[in-house]
Order: structure tokens, then sequence, then C-alpha cells
């Protein structure tokens, strides 16, 4: 594990991405220009591809498209959700995203519950009867640092015949995710999250019953016909964003130097340690689990109490130096969330709780208990 | 002026895109991860965008796009041409490209000429007259290299009160481009040209005019109303490819500190000299140039004489360690195509017009004269 030491006045991010790189990443972008139509470009796609489909654990194709996750959103639903009836499962800022794009492409159905609780796939299965043709739904919703249900999801789709779409952009590398096992047809990550890279690259996996689906005129930059005939040649239809294909080459080779196991394993000790913490603290978490619906494993979210300021908590952080990130939209000012992806370990989770247990002190809150010691206590097991 | 080695397996790039980039622009990017919420990242966007509108001479909103050229063409014709009529100027393949993304939206008008000859404008008069509410246009047409009459097509635009919309994408920022003179409502540029900076941001300067015709519902990742609201915090709407701002900035610093003036002197000498040396050998150039139209200072498109293969100069050129482009799609293997842009200067222009002078020698064709001490006589002026 590569830990990082804060220095200069960089600001170590402990957010729900982007996150911190490893070096190995970071300069492999320092590489002069190469020509992205000859063989050294093509042999960093072949490596980038294979390195996903084993991390997003899929033998379905496998495409990068040069943009953000929205991107890659927008590329799945304009290729195929259009003039469809679409299910959107929304329990957050990204489901609502999705619902948000679908609406671009058609009249979907939004299946919401409030933020960060348990998604109603009664109505799912309803809609499903009733005839839905595609099925979206954000796997890790870390506005809300819940874990929604992708398999059962699948199981769902699959039962009616629905096409599976499912936004895997903060947990395919971080946390289980098995897009064949599952039936996820189309599955979406991004560079700067779980895989540790630099934001700008979105990856997808289509599988071949979403293919036999896919719609005319979808936006050019979007066409996924033209990205599949391309990575056949181990090639981009359009000019690549060459630094970010070798930083994300490297950042796949050191996820799979670790391990895909013991990766989500430490990902899962992280994130145990701060929700342990939380609760020797007194304090809450945000989302609202069942059984089938879990703790975010890649970001946690905590609520502020009563008479508690983001301003006391999250602003003192960063004037030590550790970013954290706030609540969106109507959640903002009342939550605080401590991302746990990225080239980060024990070091930094440790860091980071010391300083949210100092800043309540000087808040003149009384915290329940020693969320640090308890933290350490985990990440030591 | 910074000037490059060859070195190890690394190719050094004469080609119209990807170029060389300076050291101080590769390096930007191995900075570790920053919080592009973050007051940090505001300010690389305000510096970024007020260089860039420097470069363009435009007063004109400056937006920046996560994704290549090819998304920022989207952009503009989505955002501006749906329903409308218009007319697409093409010789060569980048004109095309535009009017194949404009079909997307619309049934778009092409008004062709053989790619590298001169384009129509007499019809280009005629559909304005008959009501064409948008043209569009490739300013220096890398494929052909041929410098197209931006000035002019923008005056016929603005006499019928049409649009004009100008991919700029191998011109800004090496060559003349006065984008508020002109009359461009849409000036589009991607960063792996001119500026010499990695491939995967693309930049759009849109016009008063152009916002007041801004069509309803272009795709949610190119919505350039929402582009233009987050710019106005200097934010972008989705995660920006942070690595390739802060190598974006530097690039538009060195452009600034070269200064427009003696940069698009640098540029039109080294197409000189290797439009003399062209000339002293006895080849041809591609493109046709009348009154209006001229060579390409950036790119110079040779003709191959009877009987000379790629193979025998591209790929020979190749094997001593630079790549130059050939021709695309129906002038493959026709002509190739030497790139005067990017952090290159007399060094690599000088070894790269040896090498095609040798590789000629080697194939056992006479060229007509020693264009290498032509060129450098005009390097030396």
């Amino acid at each position: 594990m590569i830990t990082l030491i804060n220095m200069q006045n960089e600001s170590l991010l402990l957010m729900p991405g982007p996150v911190p790189m490893p070096e190995r990443v970071r300069f492999a972008m320092a590489r002069q220009a190469m020509n992205h139509r000859g063989a050294e470009f093509e042999l960093v796609i072949q490596e980038t591809t294979a390195m996903l489909k084993e991390i997003f654990c899929t033998k379905n194709d496998l495409l990068t498209i040069s943009g953000s996750g929205t991107a890659g959103m927008e590329a799945a639903i304009s290729n195929f959700c259009q003039g469809r009836r679409v299910a959107c499962l929304v329990n957050g800022k990204f489901g609502e995203r999705l619902y948000e794009v679908s609406k671009r492409y058609g009249d979907p159905v939004a299946l919401a519950s409030d933020w960060g609780t348990p998604l109603p796939l009664d109505a799912l299965e309803k809609e499903l009867e009733q005839g839905a043709e595609v099925v979206t739904l954000v796997h890790n919703e870390t506005s809300a640092a819940i874990l929604n249900p992708a398999e059962e999801v699948g199981r769902l789709a699959k039962k009616h015949g629905a096409l599976f779409i499912m936004d895997g952009i903060t947990s395919i590398g971080a946390d289980k995710v098995y897009v064949d096992k599952w039936g996820v047809d189309v599955a979406i990550t991004g560079s700067q999250k779980c895989l540790a890279a630099p934001a700008g690259l979105a990856a997808l996996s289509v599988s071949p019953k979403a293919w036999e689906l896919q719609c005319k005129n979808p936006p050019f930059y979007f066409d996924l016909p033209a990205y599949r005939k391309s990575a056949a040649k181990n090639q981009t239809p359009f000019t690549p964003a060459v630094p970010l294909y070798l930083a994300l080459r490297e950042a796949c080779a050191i996820v799979l130097e670790e391990g895909m196991e013991a990766r989500i394993a430490r990902h899962r000790q992280m994130a145990d340690a701060v929700r342990t913490a939380a609760d020797v603290w007194g304090l809450s978490l945000f989302a609202k689990t069942d059984a089938l619906h879990a703790y975010s494993n890649t970001a946690t979210a905590i609520c502020y109490p009563e008479g508690i300021t983001a301003a006391a908590i999250r602003g003192k952080i960063k004037d030590l130096g550790i970013e954290v990130s706030g609540g969106q939209d109507h959640i903002s000012g009342k939550i605080f969330r401590i991302g746990t992806m990225g080239a980060i370990g024990a070091p930094e989770i440790l860091a980071v709780l010391a300083m949210v247990q100092g800043s309540f002190k000087k808040a003149g809150y009384s915290l329940k208990g020693d969320g640090v010691s308890a933290a350490c206590e985990v990440l030591f097991a």
C-alpha cells in the first residue's frame, strides 16, 4: 500500500472522489506525446481493456470514452434507452442524474425513495410487470453513502427480460462487483474513483443482449458501435486523452497487483474503521440499511448533531490539510462524508478521524467516546 | 523556444497533432489530485479561460469541455443547429466530420469541393440567400493542409444574418485567428494541436447572438448553458479532467509568454521552410490555393511522385525516429503530411527534411535539388 504525506499547500483528499493517486499513476502522464494511431498506444488500449474486464468481472465488450462519468452515463442511456420504457431507481444525487439524462431520451419513470434509504424494489417489480424495458441503478450512491442491491436488481431485470444499466462509478475496483454473474448489461465506471486514476475517462461494459437492442442515432461522440468497431483494433474513434490512458493503465495494473480480494477487504476495513469511530462517538450515519441495502464501503456519511455546523468540523479539518465532503443539494450542511477510496490506508484514516474528534472537542461538543482508538483497533485487526 | 531531443524508443511527432509538448506542460499533470470544487481549481479555470480568450481574440464566453475536438464540434452543432438550415463547407476530412455531426441534428447541406481545393463560396452565397441559418467551416483543414478563408466566410454569414460556426482546432494558437473581428459566433479548438497540450479538452467561444439562438435539449454532456452557468463560478458542470486542465493552463501561459505575433511568425516560418524544401525537391503540394485559400501553416501535405510508396518514405522516416502523417481515407498512400505545430523549432524541421531527402535518395528517386539547404536558409532568415 502506498500512503501519502500531506505536503506544501496540497490538501489530502478523503472525499468520495477525486482521490489520492499513486505516484506511478501520476508520473505516467508526464510522457511525451505519442501517436495515438500507433502500435505503442494500441498496446495501452489493449492492456487497459483487458485489465478493466478483469476488474469488472466481465467477458463483455469493454469500451473507454474520453469524458467524465456523466459522459459514460449518457453513452449508456443514449444507446440503450431511446424510446423505451425506462425505470430509474433513485435514492441519491447520482440516481437523480441517471433519471435526468434518461429524460433527454424519452419518458422514464423515477422509482424514488428518500436519499440514503432503501429503494422501492416492490415498485420496480410492478413496473417490470407492466413492461419496463430498462432498469437503471446507481450501485454505490456516494451522495448518501449507501450500497444498493445490484445483484437483486439484476435478478429482477433478468426475470422480466429487461436491460440492466448500472452505474458502478464508485464501486467497481474497490468493492464487490460481478458484472456477468449479476447480469449487468451495461456497467459504467469513471477513472477518478475506485481505480485511483485521474478524472476524465469513462469505461463501459456492454453485453451481447444490449448490443442487440442498441438504438439508432445516439450523439456522435457517444456512438458506441463506432467505439466497438475501433476497440476491435485497439483504437478509439476520436482522439483519446492519451495521458489519462497512460495513467489508467498504471492504475489498473496497481489494482491487479494488490488483487481484487485484498483490495475489497482493505476498503471494507477502512470503511469499517470510520463507521466504528462514528458509532463510538455517538454520531449517526445518514444511510438507512436493511437486509438488501448496506453502508457504502467507499464513502461514509455522518450526520452533524444538533448545534454543530459544517464550518466547525469540515472547515476546521480543511485548515489542517485534509478535505472531506459535505452533503449535496438538500442535505448540504446536514452531513459530512469521508471517502475511503484511492491510494490511502491506515495513516490517512486515523489522521482524519483524529481531526474530526478534535474539531468536535474544539467546538465544545462532547462526543460519547474515543472513536480514534476504536478505529485503530479495527485497522490493527 | 523549447526543442526536443528524440530519446529512447519515443518517436518525435511531426504530425498535424498530437504534437510534442513542452516539459512544463507534461509535468504539470503529475500533481496529486486536487478538489475540483475548491478554490485552487477555480483559479486554474479562471486563468485558463482568460488566456484562451486572449488566444481566440474574443470577449465572448469561453467554455471548456472534457472531451476531444469532436466533442467540441458536437457541442457546437447540437446547441446551435438543431432544426435549422445548415450549410457545411467541406474540402477535407474534418469538414466532412462537421457535416456528419450536423446530420445527427437535422438536414444540413454540404457545399463541397475536392479535398484541398478552394471552397465553393458562390454556392454558399446562394445557400445563404435561400435562407441558410448557420454556416460551418473548418478554418485550417489539416487533412489536405489548406487554410480556408474564415474572414470571408464570416463576412458572408454576417451579411445574411447567419450564425458562423468555425472549427479552429488546428489554427487557434498558431496562426491568425480573430474570432470577434471575423464575426465567428462559435469557435472551437482542441488542446492537443496548436496549444501543444495533451489531447482531451475542447474549448469553445460562444457569441451573444449564438446564445440567443441556443437550441433546447442538446445532449446532457454538451448542455452549453449548464457549462456557461458553471463557468460564471469558474467551475464545470461535470467532473473535469483535472490533469489536462493543469497542462492546458501551462500550455496557454507558454503561448502568451512567446506572444501570439512571434508564435504566428514562427509557425509561418517553419511551414515556409517545409514548402521551400518541397519546391526545391520538385515535389508538388497537395493543396490548391487561390486568392482566398492559402497553404496551411501548421501542416504541409506533399504528394508522392509516381513510383514512390509511403513505405519508402514515411516508413523509413519512422525507422529513424520521427513520425509524419499519411493521407486519410481516399488519399491514403498519395500524400505525406509534415506537421509544424507544438514545441518544435528549426532542429526538428531540419531533421525531418533531411530524413525525407535521404529516404528519396535511398528509394532511388532523384530529387530536383537540395531542399534541406534551402529550408535552412529560410530558417536562418
